[in-house]
């Protein structure tokens, strides 16, 4: 950026700030001829879980081969070129949105690391609780970290390890770490992928032409016509090798056995609606969260108007229950790419709608419903009811079709810090105010597990990572109770 | 592309090809001190017009600037130092989707010219249909083509007019013009706007901070918090200057009085839905589409589904008509950018699906009403047929809310030679078969013009700008009718 | 640059003022299968002569193809990717040093027009004395111009000349112009060159398997193994055609004959020193420069120093006329590419040497003799001959192989103007002064043309081009004399 | 490259092949507000050494800010926004000649490594002989190696050193080093500075507005207008650091004191002409070593001829000795940048001369006495002996400032493998043959001593390491000796 040009507004950063943001993907393939090309439309499919960095990592019989760009797989991994230097038969990949560590190539993963007996690499979906602890310790001992992502310590664990197996190692590793993870890992010999012992993020099970592969969610396996075979289980460990020109899968279970809690915003918000997660289909929970709130706080309206996208399937549910229209109120433009930077006092104060704007014929002296998935920081809320407000609707009512936020989370969600979010510092009649509707209303906590099939939460079993609406955090947090969270994770700062 | 690389599967290349492709905006403003800025985020909101280049000329009282690029706005416009780059308090913009001439910068709009009392720049919507006439006559008189678009005759027009004015030059020019054209041009003294004889292509008023703007549709206006004026009448030419440090803006009309005609396809495709075309709002003359067409061809089902994202207003209107639910039995993957290259037949045979894939649980069982807003080559329809019935639909039932398209058309929309348009070929069962529909039916000409709020169309007086339904064409066809249009419009072959 | 960034400090923009600069070369080829190839090494062989962009058009029997690039040769098309975008047997190329016009892509030659008959494409090396009366005349007549160079009114004289034959056309053309050109032009018949009557700028003609070639020089010859066959004559235009499968060199003369009178600055300064001009070999006629200069200025001293590379040849003259030893007392750094900007006022005042440093162990407690082939500010003169000092020399004394400069060229070398000329601003003791040396002594006119083999200059009747020592201008010069040369060409500012 | 682009002609590829290639350049400045844009500045002066790629590493107080390119300086670091990415007033940097590990980022100098205590940077200037049993070690006992160069071993020996200081650390690992090396290293703290116990490579120490500055030879400090303090002694290792606002220089020496032996090779080839090395002007060597060759080689010719321009000083000294004169017989064309791909058999056969031509005016008819520094494989010097007898030279005697080349070097300089050295592969007579000159003769290492101040070389005491002449290697070399030095450092094959 030129020195001088001021920054983008604060309208559309705010925007973008308030959101829950995605998190990462995974995606792996062992034994395919295409492996490079399936990968990244593997991951192309999986974009919305990050948009930031994308790398692949591919094993040829003699060498490994990495490509990491910044910026989207269709940009990046498209054409033939990049395709072909990335040769061999097994490949993982990884779509990054940071939650530690910036964004710069040396942490976009695959990371890769070379032991006395091979090569291997890994992808990484969730967030330890005590990566900064084990980093730490690790340098202590006179280990050198060469990214900042909290994923580096399992190289790290892996090289030190006295076992002599590469999956031994790879357990070893596995049992030092706290927290939430789906990994997916590449070695001369194997596949392997890894879900932590609660299975907060997902992992699938997928297979093309008789080849086994690995990926973050059903959609990836949709789109380049694999079939599903099974979600990796909760402390499951599986194994994709190759025996006598036949594929093999074998399971472990290095944990206890524990009880699955997957994390419930997979199904409020990062998952596609075309995902099948834990059995459920997306879309179907989504829109029945929009019954369970129509139930719970409906109103007298004209127009039901959801906030695009993340609003249509809760809004088709909520008008289905409570028969008031659903209509485009709001028209999304779909050019939005990069971010505008906007030259002058004078552009900012226009008021400029770049991504969204109201659709005056659906709104215009009508009782408007405005449905979303969620409330974060609720700064975007302010302006898309005061848009509605400018077009002409007489009241607005704003539904949101999942309890308050009051905690951050710690396992992947890139959630702000606990002051920053509206729920954990309003009453509803104060965040009422705050967004300026005339009545507003959240999904409760029972409604959620209602619409995931549930009779409600049962708060000695809880079947879901709750946590963001009810503190309940369900593993360890070594790193935020020791000693406080560096913002720093590392002394050089470098560019690209 | 490398050598060796193949190219683009069919499906996806059909997918792109199998749509009327939009054509091109125009926006202008005069007397701001952001002129620029505002200009590219009025392109911005007419992105949907024209994707492939966009350029923006300004005029800061010695100096014209020009910056052209080939690409999205947001991608192009949006950072200060090309806005620094154009100075001024006058500009106008141009978004291409290229109908004559090929993609390359020296095709891009605004053009400039200098003539002896100064320079000037022009950027056009529509096509001219004696623009390669005009052309070779003017060749013969030694004049050198820097482009190979049809707007550069007019720059010859102009430069070679007897008249002295600008604005007489300029009438002069347009006066040997016949087809489809909305013009923004800016000299050193005067920012106008014109708009062809039957009104075909669309061009509006807008006033922002006092200062008058031109743009193809309202939604610029919406976007940038301009207030709305009047659209540009047909045959109307608007020059807006200074006098006195206010803005005068003068109506000429140099052509007999004319009863307007506008493009139908405005209404059915090309217009934002959040804007209002002739007075009438595009997203609800949709939604009738959808109902006429539910009214003309209703049937038993169990969800309607509509073809994202073209096709959702008249989902809509058809569910509300006929009560059947609205669900988005499709997802679209927002992150589809460029094309991916696929790099071996095995990949090809996937049947990869990067753009739209089938939502299960919507469809799985069930009789479904597919919903699209037209019909031209049915090479993608014959693909989301099939897609829905891989996702298990019991029926598919496929409604289109315009009629068969029968005429290309030379005003600006590209459309397939006629021979390619799948209705020109085949009556309406051998097209049910085609693309593998249950049933299949299209609204008819009629209904298209009661959705428009008239009876039915008047064949002596037709409202609308209607021969790719009809056949009748509102203008003389001078460069069709004469000799066989050249594919090669210049001998010089030259990139970017 | 970054806005609060410093401008390159003055010394090295000085030192880049501070010379003559180089003008441009042509290149053609006719009938050779790797034409596109060969033309790019011909201008890599001359790219001494304009380093600012280069250009190729060729043509392929059906359509000419065009490729222009800011930048080197040898970075921009050195690779097959580009050369496979201009196939063709029949190439012409030009590299650019701007006289007129800014460096934009559509400045870049070879230019293109498309006549009623076919396209064409001209480079030209020199400067018209009457191209911008000429383009005048054209606006004023409807000819809308698409660059700023003095070369494209040949285009539109071209184009509008009322004769069938391209020839024809072509000898109409430039019997209106005045000044000095060797031109290369491609129809799609014939390749043409063509100097101007009194041959102010070079051009040869060559063979390489049997097909002509045109270059600027004839080291581009000897760079593809190419034969030289002789010089393009004052006044003669030869066309190069092919009948019956072979080549076929015709030549006309249109214009009344008259004395060749070349360039004398081509044998001074901008030939390379292994070309052979007019028969004489530059290096030779460099070295003989150097004897005349010891004859005419002998002194006591040590060391004679070339500035590097200018000054080698007549360094190495004036070491063997006088016997004083030849040594690399200053050392260049052969990795100077872009320029280096400094930030800050400190690193300004280090008196950074980028391009050149001092030999010390050559030059401390030396009486020391530099040698350059010419002066033109003496700003660069200064910072030498302090340099020196700087490293212990004892004397400097200055000596210049050529006489004082003090007028300024309008055929396409650029000078600054007059009164930047150092010896049109100051007498001899002045100048010394001024530079810092014990001694300056610049050649005689008389020495300059005993050096080239005559016995003096004939003032009557001289041989050569000479007005920057003598002020005798062979040709009109309407354009300056007319009405004041404008500084602004046109009123488009456009980047790249 | 695109495919089917055919490769580099062979001419070219062994030009450049046919040379020892430069292997590294350090750089260092400490406490200097500018200590980014003099780095920078210090690197370029020291391109010569290395061209691949360079990097800075600056250190702000707070954080360690690190830029790496690959290319030029110039082209890199020429710009105030980089220099803007590197605050802070320590710094250090690196150009890079690979001579082991592949040149992509990761493998760009100066590394950087995390240390509980800290972070510092290294850059190294040499070759570890035992650099691969180093890392292997290492690997084994649980390392994760990022780069594949032999400096990596470094940081891996600091981090684990059990040493409190980071000085002590420090020398804890270079006791564990054996080859060579010239190492500049920042913490936060101090600027360090360490040549190996023989002073193989070379390293200086400057001082500029009072700060300590740290090069491999003076031409840097000559650029940035520094003054040259002292030679880092062999085996010295020197600490700056900052007290009571006053640079405190340290100087500590590890290791058994021994008498230094500097690789000749610098003085003969590497380092700069306008450098002072071990107190001697290379200039003036390099001409005595001409003076030796004149004596010990006479040969009765017409002319004395450089190949430019490495062999221009002994050619100079050959020239003044024999009083043959010295003329530039070949010409250098300046702007060679990147390499012609050359797509046709055809052009191949041209015998294209990119670099040099023969400058036939000197050579025509002449008994011509070419003089280079040294003879590698040979391969070039046959093509110029045939351009010398193209040209029409009358007789060629090659002559060579240093003696013949017999063994490779492993500390830094970029040997061919030892059977690819001309003179480790033939006798004098054979060498003559296969470069077809009339005499051939080589400087005697003796003569070369002379050139050095030496009467002699003193096998017994060799004051210069020298073994590519003689086999001496003054070091283990463990690497070379133990198994099989591997092709493959990593396997991980990665780009840029």
């Amino acid at each position: 950026m030129t020195a001088g040009a001021e920054p983008i507004d604060s309208f559309w950063r705010e925007l973008e700030e308030d959101r829950l943001h995605e998190e990462c993907a995974v995606f792996g393939i062992f034994g395919h001829p295409d492996a490079a090309a399936i990968t990244a439309l593997g991951l192309h499919a999986l974009q919305h879980r990050g948009q930031e960095a994308s790398g692949i990592v591919t094993y040829d019989g003699s060498r490994f081969h990495a490509e990491k760009r910044l910026g989207l797989v269709g940009d990046n991994f498209s054409n033939a070129e990049v395709i072909e230097r990335l040769p061999g038969s097994a490949a993982i990949g990884h779509n990054r949105y940071s939650t530690t560590g910036e964004t710069i190539l040396r942490n976009v993963q695959p990371l890769f690391a070379e032991l006395e007996t091979g090569g291997f690499a890994i992808g990484h979906n969730g967030n330890l609780t005590n990566g900064l602890t084990l980093r730490k310790q690790l340098v202590r001992e006179g280990a050198l970290c060469q990214s900042t992502t909290d994923t580096e310590v399992v190289l790290h664990l892996v090289a030190r390890s006295q076992r002599n197996r590469f999956l031994d190692r790879f357990i070893d590793a596995i049992r030092q770490l706290e927290g939430a993870y789906a990994f997916v890992a590449l070695s001369t010999k194997k596949l392997i992928g890894a879900r932590d012992p609660l299975g907060i993020r997902p992992l699938v099970l997928g297979q093309l032409d008789g080849r086994y592969i690995l990926a973050s969610e059903t959609c990836a396996l949709d789109t380049i016509g694999a079939k599903y075979i099974r979600d990796i289980e909760n402390g499951e460990i599986v194994v994709i090798s190759e025996e006598a020109g036949k594929q093999v899968l074998e399971s472990h279970k290095p944990f206890p056995p524990q009880r699955a809690r997957p994390c419930i915003f997979e199904y409020i918000y990062f998952a596609r609606p075309d995902s099948v997660v834990g059995g459920k289909s997306v879309y179907d929970v989504r829109k029945r969260m929009g019954h369970e709130l129509a139930r719970e706080s409906m109103v007298e309206a004209d127009v039901i108007v959801p906030i695009p996208d993340s609003g249509v399937p809760a809004a088709l549910g909520f008008s289905q229950e409570s028969g008031i229209p659903f209509e485009l109120g709001i028209i999304r433009n779909h050019y939005v790419g990069r971010t505008f930077i906007q030259p002058t006092q004078r552009i900012r104060e226009l008021g400029v709608r770049l991504k969204h704007s109201a659709n005056r014929s659906q709104v215009e002296g009508k009782r408007v419903v405005l449905v979303d998935d969620s409330l974060v920081r609720g700064t975007t809320s302010v302006k898309i009811v005061q848009m509605m407000r400018d077009a002409g609707a007489k009241e607005v009512h704003f539904r949101l079709a999942s309890p308050p936020i009051t905690h951050s989370d710690f396992y992947g969600i890139d959630t702000p810090e606990r002051d920053k979010l509206l729920a954990a510092r309003m009453d509803l009649e104060q965040m009422r105010k705050f967004v300026g509707a005339d009545t507003l209303a959240f999904l409760s906590v029972d409604g959620l597990y209602r619409a995931m099939g549930e009779d409600a939460r049962d708060p000695a079993r809880p079947l879901y990572t709750d946590h963001c609406f009810t503190g309940d955090y369900p593993t360890g947090l070594t790193d935020m109770t020791g000693e406080s969270h560096p913002k720093q994770l590392s002394l050089l700062a470098e560019a690209g």
